[in-house]
């Protein structure tokens, strides 16, 4: 077998097989296959795609370039979500500790921020001491001691992956609709969680620009989580507008406290809370969406998840006494700079995608990925689609401390909102629901 | 301005700027793009295709990486030829000593044997001492001297193809068409003839199997060559059927030189013979291709022809002795095989390419680029497609040294040619021309 007649195969169109793409996988991640050759391959199945069983055995063969973890707690049922991306998405952080106090095991990795968008990783770090690295042992024992835990991927989980994302990264073959299925898959097959939820976003803030792509990924993500026998589900979520009223690492972590704290209520609880419904829905321990639900909603009440996510901050090393005093622990930051409408109206539209490079360049992201993130930087986002504002009303607010992109970011976000004279209504949050 | 950003622009099937199409080019000759990017550019370009203007950039960057001859002889029209390559092409050989003879300079330069095909450079090598490598200087004087040189590529022309032709040749990315031909008129600019013939083969024998690819190719090469103010025409030739009586090196070498003596016809020497009419005629030394044909004829029947190969034999280091008796200077194979009719009837098909692949298992030709070659092995082709053969009667012969792939060749000869009962007709050798 030659990477070159594989590379003429699909080249031309063709379907490869299982083998092909063991050899492939396997190859690549041991260096046989050099990164020219790669990249001329991944750029084929950009072109070419790949059928479903195609996916299947990448995934697979990515999965298995690491261990896969076969985690087993008796009555226990193991759950994750995972959100292709937006801005604001701070769903993660209300979600695994609503499903957690409600007796789902979330053995939750996530990454950090990667272009436009943030990452739970980066927010989790602007909480002093909190350290998101655990090796495999680790991980198994946070999961032991608090049904969950928030980490980065250990080093065992589909290896593999991150050597074809940097090549993909640099070759322009990111937004294929297999290689994006077969990435997130591998490591969430590996990760071991019996049910799987994805939020799939669909809109000018979100990876998958189109419905219709969007639906796509969703379902393909599906028969692949269905072919390794997962319980999986997926929404397909509004991404025209940034969630919740801040895009940023501290401030997130801020909002996420005072959700679980019932002393806000936003599109991003709404969300989180329907996410952690279908975790606990698909994990079989509510007869129906309406118990889930109104189990999801009862750890915000009792404060069950605000405990959960405490105890969860204090066993990674994190300073506990967020969750009192958010403003006295978190970074704050040195600035800040009031946008203010132009004119009065209804926010008809809102450039989502630069809204969420203004807020890397206020310091919360990453241009590199080298680069170190300042945790107090952001942007406060006061009006969002639908809302009426005034003439000279602060619309959005930059947090920063390094002014190097000041002005930039502020022009993109004098310029991130269509005002328009007629009434406007967001669209609608959850679009739909795919199993 | 990012590789990234171009290779995405083209990926999205958008059309290439000048400075783009520069930068690549460049900063891949220098290093600055590694071959992973370039990798993923090229299989882009080979689903996304290049526009005419494109295909111009790519062969003027790729031109302008060395340098452009500037070719000047006063009263002596400047003419090369191109063929697409196939098997038994030993058209170079008789075209270039009879243009050359009849006072068109022929500044021809060669390549090496590639895949099934056979190499000009090879063949001239089976000559004792004869000396294919010049620099410019030698190369300048050649012309001077006798009007014509038989060389390979200097080093300075089109540096960058022979780094671009690798990477293709190891990432499947050889098969586009603006890739083809911005690799070929890169260096036949490069050379600075100014009037350029193209044999663009068709068939199975062919890199363009249908007629459709080759039509098409010879198209975009003649906008190419117009577009740098060459006078070009192509002609669309078969290769369906190997070329000439035999595929080799010292064997093609004895091939031409009974060419030139006039002793022997065939559709080699018929092809031959057109294609330096054309050289002639596109010289302007002759008003029509009528009077160019009989100029082209009698460079054979006056021995003129015969006697300009004599002196680039001896010009370039090669013994002229092997015009007089080519059997006692050429190399000679130690063995052969025959190879017999199963059944009587008419050679209805032959399998072109796969004589090719027998010719290389013969020795004539290369598996890898360092492998040496057996100038003394090869094929003679004794019947070819429209003949009448009789069952045992010997249809080819293999010639070879080393029987280390002979049974596969014998057995690939053996299955060569489909014989059937109807009386069949060898395809038109010329398929079209075009200017």
């Amino acid at each position: 077998m030659r990477i070159y007649d594989i590379i003429y195969k699909k080249r031309n169109l063709q379907t490869l097989s299982k083998k092909e793409i063991d050899f492939v996988v396997f190859n690549y991640n041991n260096g046989e296959i050099a990164d020219y050759q790669m990249s001329a391959f991944l750029m084929a199945v950009f072109f070419a795609g790949m059928t479903d069983e195609e996916t299947f055995y990448l995934t697979d063969a990515m999965a298995n370039s690491g261990d896969i973890m076969n985690l087993h707690f008796p009555d226990t049922p193991t759950a994750d979500k995972h959100s292709t991306g937006g801005v604001g998405d701070g769903t993660s952080l209300i979600v695994a500790p609503v499903a957690a106090s409600s007796g789902v095991c979330v053995p939750m990795m996530s990454g950090r921020g990667l272009g436009h968008t943030g990452g739970t990783l980066d927010k989790l770090e602007s909480i002093p001491g909190f350290r998101v690295n655990a090796d495999k042992k680790e991980f198994l024992g946070f999961l032991e001691y608090a049904n969950m835990a928030l980490i980065g991927q250990t080093r065992e989980i589909a290896p593999v992956d991150k050597k074809m994302y940097a090549l993909r990264d640099a070759t322009a073959t990111v937004e294929s609709i297999p290689l994006i299925c077969a990435s997130i898959m591998s490591k969430k097959i590996a990760e071991g969680a019996k049910t799987l939820i994805l939020d799939v976003k669909t809109g000018n803030g979100a990876f998958m620009k189109s419905y219709k792509d969007a639906k796509e990924l969703a379902q393909k993500m599906i028969n692949i989580g269905t072919f390794f026998k997962r319980n999986i589900s997926a929404v397909i979520t509004d991404m025209d507008t940034p969630l919740g009223n801040c895009a940023g690492n501290a401030i997130e972590i801020k909002q996420a406290v005072e959700i679980l704290k019932g002393n806000l209520k936003n599109d991003l609880s709404e969300l989180s809370l329907e996410l952690a419904a279908m975790m606990i829905f698909n994990s079989q321990k509510a007869p129906d969406m309406k118990t889930a639900a109104a189990i999801a909603e009862k750890q915000i009440s009792s404060g069950a998840a605000l405990e959960k996510f405490r105890q969860v901050i204090k066993m990674q090393g994190g300073n506990p006494a967020v969750i009192d005093d958010p403003d006295g622990i978190l970074p704050k930051a040195g600035n800040s700079l009031k946008i203010k409408a132009s004119r009065s109206g209804y926010i008809s539209y809102m450039r989502t995608r630069e809204i969420g490079i203004a807020a890397v360049m206020t310091g919360a992201g990453r241009n590199k990925k080298e680069d170190p993130v300042d945790h107090a930087a952001g942007i406060l986002i006061h009006k969002k689609t639908g809302d009426y504002v005034k003439e000279g009303e602060v619309i959005s607010e930059l947090l920063y401390n390094s002014s190097a992109n000041i002005d930039e970011a502020a022009f993109i976000m004098s310029d991130s909102c269509i005002i328009s004279d007629e009434q406007t209504k967001r669209p609608a949050l959850i679009k739909e629901t795919l199993s």
